[in-house]
């Protein structure tokens, strides 16, 4: 029985509401076959609002020393955008070199699609986590005046673009075997083409993978018309941000989308969350949907390598959506109604 | 009765298809009141592949001295991605500073959306169309190496920002007064904070519109969740490129989506051109649905200030779609049912 030492970071709003059931369902999976010690981390907007903290150095290094980190949500109006995404979330995610941004979207039996016609959605999208245009490089001069020039930087690499490129192959190869790689080469002919250069090398490597190649705009058309065409979408950061929130959407909302920002080396943890927000509105009132967060905990586990107990959690939030997916029901009465099914 | 000088780009594939209907249509709606005299500009792939043309400094001089252009389609697999985007459309749009890209997304009545309960769907897009990561900035050192990087770099002016803000204002107060700008400033500081300061500033000339703000990837996610809550979208040239795609998806299909390439300010034509491409498969069998070049003649009239006249194929478009929507016809066929209805 190994033991585990997990961060916990449950952040804002419905994040600390929906962090504890996760937990709950985390222990229970893994009962007798491993231990976890969290270590709970005050960061977020409420901690920044309080007394300016965004993420202590000692905080960053004692997070790098855990095996896994799990995130619940970071967010809050009254913090002007770009400080907590910055110097929190992308700072962990830039700081522990978790490349990998692992994606899946999948339309559960029993969960109401705004489409029509959704058919069998289940594809993962691989979006690079650490390069493009979320390097934080860019600036302005002249601010505030109307000689105001502002810029931004997409910096790519073809080690960056090449260790994506090889993960979503290997995960191919345990899937559908098709990956389709998503950009706008035909504008961003610089680093559009080194994409696809890295692709069709990687590609060598792996015979029985089929590739192909759409540009990002006709991407979110296929999203919505024909998702189940999809099995494997590899994308730089942006562009993957984009195809993972509409198809969040088209899977019945991003309350059942989880995503792990992987350090596929793991030199450093790796970092599991919903990839939905704090949600302010609701907040605080405890009827957030604990499912998505639950299914960060089965990426977790996969991720430590208890594919069987992920297994069974991915199977108890599908039969307790189909179950009772249209009941009306508070945070920790689904949480329950999930742990009882493990 | 006035005369307009009109530079007609049929390009390839569909483009030469569907452009005879739409001039066909253009004539028929305007009878008394305006001539139009065209001049034909074989630009695209078909002349790029058998002369290498991408378009000559002579046709770029010509273009510039007409009134409008009415532009079909561009492109084939054979050109390598980027050249007739970079070299011809992008060298167009910013060579005669077509800072307004205008894109309607509309769900017409009889067209069968993908979505479930789609509303009533009938918005904007003032897409930026001379900036940002459009402009070709960027470069790559060390190409087809390990060590290779490839930068793209956005530049944003407070000029261009403003221009674009206040038309977007300008258009909703003759619509329901309601602008979202939709950008990714928690990521994107730089240009997502000007944007934003834009915004704020050029609102206030416009007290009786409302303004919100969405992050690109929520945009995503309403547009297929609640696309009738918009009214006018502001945005930038790559995050309007992908936003009216998908857009274009959730209304039935680019195949009714026009838009309009706008200098506001005159000093250079405008151009005109459906937001769907050459569709190679369809290619030649004279069966592409000709109905967004005809949308987009009406933007070309109303640009030059014929608005009942644009109305009128709007009308006919719709009245068209409502009684045949579902038949099979060929191009022309369509072309010559909507010609009827003038
Ligand atoms: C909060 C933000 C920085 C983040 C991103 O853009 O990556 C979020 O949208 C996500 O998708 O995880
Ligand atoms: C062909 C391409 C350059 C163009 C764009 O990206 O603007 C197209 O996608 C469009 O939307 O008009």
């Amino acid at each position: 029985k190994k033991t585990y030492n997990i961060a916990v970071i449950p952040g804002d709003g419905i994040g600390k509401e929906i962090t504890p059931e996760a937990q709950a369902v985390l222990e229970k999976a893994t009962e007798g076959v491993a231990e976890f010690n969290y270590t709970d981390f005050d960061l977020g907007a409420e901690r920044y609002l309080s007394d300016g903290t965004i993420l202590p150095d000692e905080d960053l290094e004692l997070i790098k020393k855990q095996d896994a980190i799990l995130l619940g949500a970071v967010g809050d109006p009254r913090v002007k955008a770009g400080i907590l995404e910055r110097g929190l979330l992308l700072k962990l995610r830039f700081a522990l070199d978790q490349y990998i941004n692992l994606r899946p979207s999948k339309l559960y039996k029993g969960v109401t699609s705004p489409l029509a016609n959704p058919g069998d959605i289940d594809f993962v999208v691989v979006r690079e986590g650490t390069e493009g245009l979320y390097c934080g490089a860019g600036g302005a001069v002249r601010r505030n005046t109307p000689n105001e020039v502002a810029t931004e930087v997409s910096i790519n690499t073809w080690f960056g673009a090449e260790r994506v490129a090889r993960y979503a192959f290997q995960l191919a190869m345990k899937r559908k075997k098709h990956v389709t790689l998503v950009h706008k080469k035909n504008v961003l002919t610089n680093a559009g083409d080194m994409w696809q250069r890295v692709v069709d090398k990687v590609a060598q490597e792996f015979p029985e993978v089929e590739h192909d190649y759409l540009h990002v705009d006709a991407a979110t058309i296929f999203i919505v018309t024909d998702p189940s065409r999809f099995d494997v979408i590899l994308t730089d950061n942006l562009f993957g941000d984009i195809l993972t929130d509409e198809a969040g959407a088209v899977v019945g909302g991003v309350g059942y989308s989880a995503s792990g920002n992987i350090n596929a080396s793991n030199e450093y943890p790796s970092m599991f969350e919903p990839i939905h927000g704090s949600a302010p509105d609701i907040a605080g009132k405890g009827i957030a949907n604990p499912t998505a967060a639950i299914l960060s905990t089965a990426m977790l586990l996969r991720h430590l390598g208890f594919d069987e107990q992920a297994e069974r959690i991915d199977a108890a939030v599908q039969a307790d959506i189909l179950e009772k997916g249209s009941t009306q029901r508070t945070t920790h009465e689904v949480g329950q109604d999930i742990l009882a099914r493990l």
